[in-house]
């Protein structure tokens, strides 16, 4: 890591992580391990070490498992394996710095901690981010009418935010029609009608009336909605989660909720201009930071806050599945925006002051604000597992 | 400012503004001051200061209000006021060291300067751009028959360009329809139709008939034709303002105007190609330069040069309503250009000599020619306030 | 060119040059050879001398001519002239450093060098890419029948690939319709019925449907597909031609050709996007980086790479006409690679060992892999000009 005040200030600042799901609790193999490495798969003959991702864990990550920086795949799976999948998890989420980890827990196709497991190992605390497609899927699983779809999921949706520790909403409209949509809230009728189209079909909420309802929904819901934008795997169709196509909708739903473009990557311009023009967007590049590795993470971030309001940048790891993710997201994190305000501070064009205080605000303060989170007033270095939060009762 | 030939050269170049507006003549208020920082507005909590533009406004304007560098904004305001707009104003224009400024009059929210008002106070000289949809809301406005709007359009279009001093048009189709466009001209009978239905209904020019129409009249004119793409405020679209969406009507009006492309940011890159590959077409990044401010500007200017040919590529400020701009776009516009030369000069990847003639191109050479703009033969320090001018008279 | 370990070795491989075509064997006068110099057209008082391409050429190409860097363009040029075209070409392309060259023989609008003659004068070996469009129009030319030509263009494909030293086909799709096409293989009726419009009409080859029913039939040939993307002149229509609209393709076709994303720039992230969630899927950055220069050639190859798995990466100039393209896109190439990869290890962000191993990967290894080309077992400093090659019988 670089060198200077801001460096160490964001090297010791307990982060916000506001998007992130949990760590895969079984022992991983080296097809699982590399499946979970990539936003593709593991190829015969292509390993995922071979990636900037891959090339960043091993230089990163290996110190942490009491390996030489850049040690081989080989001896990095062999040493993940001996020490087990519990004290790997420890290790890594521990390193990450964080405070706070805002779980998104609606996508579970492995066996992951819970949020409170993850904070637990993190000695952090959780809070929990409803993802909106799995309450419709949960809702259509269950049965339903078609003329009933809209209230019960409207219903469903709003005893999930009522729990405990629920702070934003999470659609993945990206995966499922892209941004190109009609704007307006659909009529009852054709949410119906819709609705009776995917309960006779079955498969994933993909249907672009029922996802504008989706949508729509979460306005009603009045918290933070987080909405995935950019990068992904190959379920994405690029050019269609520009979020740029947002436009015609957040003129429609301004006033409403803060709308929390994650990733972004390669539409960080974009999604910079959106947060530049209207007051409830924020952005924020998780999963990209870790993917491109340090070596790019600054040339990302730059992009990325180019207009971008210093009160509109949050940090999120994004990290799914593997524990790497969570310490690679907050060093990646860390590194790029200390790089980027020091260097600012260095040629005189930030003042020091100005520089801690928007390192401050990207790294927690903003997420705190938009989420409600009150901070925390315990020692940092040894956060308490008793410590009151949503949840933990 | 960096060192070196290059940076000296730059910082003495009197520079042709070929795209700007008036500044607002009244003493401004924090709100009235903080709405015109930003192509956003003001919103509670998240002041336009916190923004890279507010940084690059703190850092580079309040010395010339006799303020440390990075004076917060509370005394940056109140040094504002104390001054008043007038000798505010006169500090900024002055020190933007602008010799030329082309001046687009169709934009009037705030009472601003005219131009000769604005050239005086910057001891420069002005001409005028003419904004063609202004003109075609006058003509509604003033009441017209649908079978007669084209032709009068056009008759009022090609008077306001008749003026003295008038040196260019101007189109935001950018905020009516983005470039999405049928690239044909219009039939009568079809801009008939539109018509009919415009001034029956009354707003703004937005219809995509009516805009064909006005582009098209843009080649009859035969003046160059100045066209914001990309970055603007929230009316914007985003992904419907890239200018490649523009190139088959480039196609069939290749031979015709030359067709200059304001800002592009983020779509720097595309518009690029076009300059590269269509003999009619140039590009700036002005709004862009200062908004992202002297931290990001080089990085910006880097990409919209790529590929771009050296006798393509303008400057322009594009300042509306507080002087700072003139004065940030200059400045950030010298750094920037200065910047990426002088360190290809450094690293012998270009000639001293080249460096040179490319900064006087771009800062005003390019321009000149284009316009028909006489260079001025006073002395650059001590302009003459009765030069003869086109606005002068 | 940089020092270090990897501008070392990156300077003295050997190339791999997957996509490039033939070299103009006629002497070339100056508008012949600014014409060839830029994606555009030379126009009147727009030197390509005065763009970034021209500079660099200026700069690294006439040293190669006995001319000092930076040499101004009429004395290149007379020097050209003076040392007659077969002695520039040998000059240029013995300073390419090139092994292999994949040549596309399908567009000659100029006489060109055969593959053979092109790998002759560079000390080298040549493999043929088959352009698709061209044997489909020889098709069209040598006359079918509608409900025949599907039929005729598969024989005459699969007898074009059948050739000694073939080893992929290419599409310039991206010049015909762009990519926003039905992914579906088109039915017999379907072909049939464009193919009847077209042989009616005639022209190029541009009809969605006969389009996409040729980049089935590279399917069915079972060779690597390149695919024109990105940058181009102005026959392009670059929104048209992200490579992100071929994601619906990709999906249908996954598990059976490799397809290799050319140029890409300003896509670049989006193909690597691409390469980082499709097994199939590869690129390059050719033709970008010696039109863009050594000056911000680092700078798109980083974007490039951001996410790009490293086997993905290959090397290619899109060298056409002039010979100066092969040793610019050469030299290009390993300085944009060694910088990146060399700067990584100064920080520390990647091993000595891995860095060379992807310069290797990059700059041969992964086309030898892809295309099935053997390795060369000669001395590399002194090609045998007898050595057995696809191209040599």
């Amino acid at each position: 890591m670089g060198a200077g005040p801001v460096h160490e200030t964001l090297a010791a600042l307990r982060l916000v992580d506001h998007h992130c799901h949990g760590v895969v609790t079984a022992d991983l193999d080296r097809p699982g391990f590399e499946s979970l490495l990539t936003e593709g798969e593991a190829w015969p003959g292509i390993s995922p070490f071979d990636s900037p991702v891959g090339v960043a864990v091993r230089r990163h990550c290996a110190p942490l498992l009491d390996l030489p920086r850049h040690a081989p795949a080989e001896e990095y799976l062999a040493r993940r394996t001996e020490l087990g999948a519990r004290e790997v998890n420890r290790r890594f989420l521990a390193a990450a710095g964080t405070e706070v980890f805002c779980v998104d827990t609606g996508f579970t196709p492995d066996r992951l901690t819970a949020p409170r497991e993850l904070a637990e190992a993190a000695g952090g605390r959780a809070y929990e981010v409803v993802r909106l497609e799995a309450v419709a899927e949960a809702v259509a699983a269950h049965g339903v009418e078609p003329d009933e779809y809209a209230e019960t999921f409207r219903a469903a949706a709003l005893e999930a935010v009522s729990r405990r520790g629920v702070v934003a909403v999470k659609s993945v409209a990206a995966y499922r029609t892209g941004f190109d949509l009609d704007p307006a809230r659909p009529s009852d009728a054709n949410v119906t009608e819709a609705a009776r189209r995917w309960l006779a079909g079955g498969g994933r909420l993909a249907d672009p009336v029922l996802v504008r309802q989706l949508l729509w929904t979460a306005v009603d819901l009045g918290l933070p909605l987080q909405l995935h934008t950019g990068f992904g795997d190959s379920d994405i169709r690029l050019h269609r989660v520009d979020p740029a196509h947002l436009t015609d909708w957040l003129h429609l739903t301004a006033g409403t909720i803060p709308v929390l473009l994650l990733h972004c990557w390669p539409y960080q311009r974009q999604a910079a201009y959106l947060a530049a023009v209207f007051e409830q967007v924020y952005l924020d590049v998780g999963l990209t930071l870790h993917h491109v590795g340090p070596a790019r993470a600054g040339a990302v971030l730059a992009e990325a806050t180019e207009i971008t309001p210093f009160r509109k940048l949050l940090y999120s790891s994004d990290a799914y599945g593997v524990a790497e993710f969570y310490h690679l997201g907050a060093l990646t994190f860390r590194q790029a925006l200390a790089g980027l305000l020091q260097e600012r501070v260095d040629a005189d064009e930030l003042s020091l002051p100005d520089a801690l205080r928007i390192a401050a605000w990207a790294g927690g303060d903003n997420a705190r604000r938009l989420y409600g989170i009150p901070p925390t007033d315990t020692d940092h270095r040894l956060p308490d597992p008793h410590l009151p939060g949503p949840d933990r009762d």
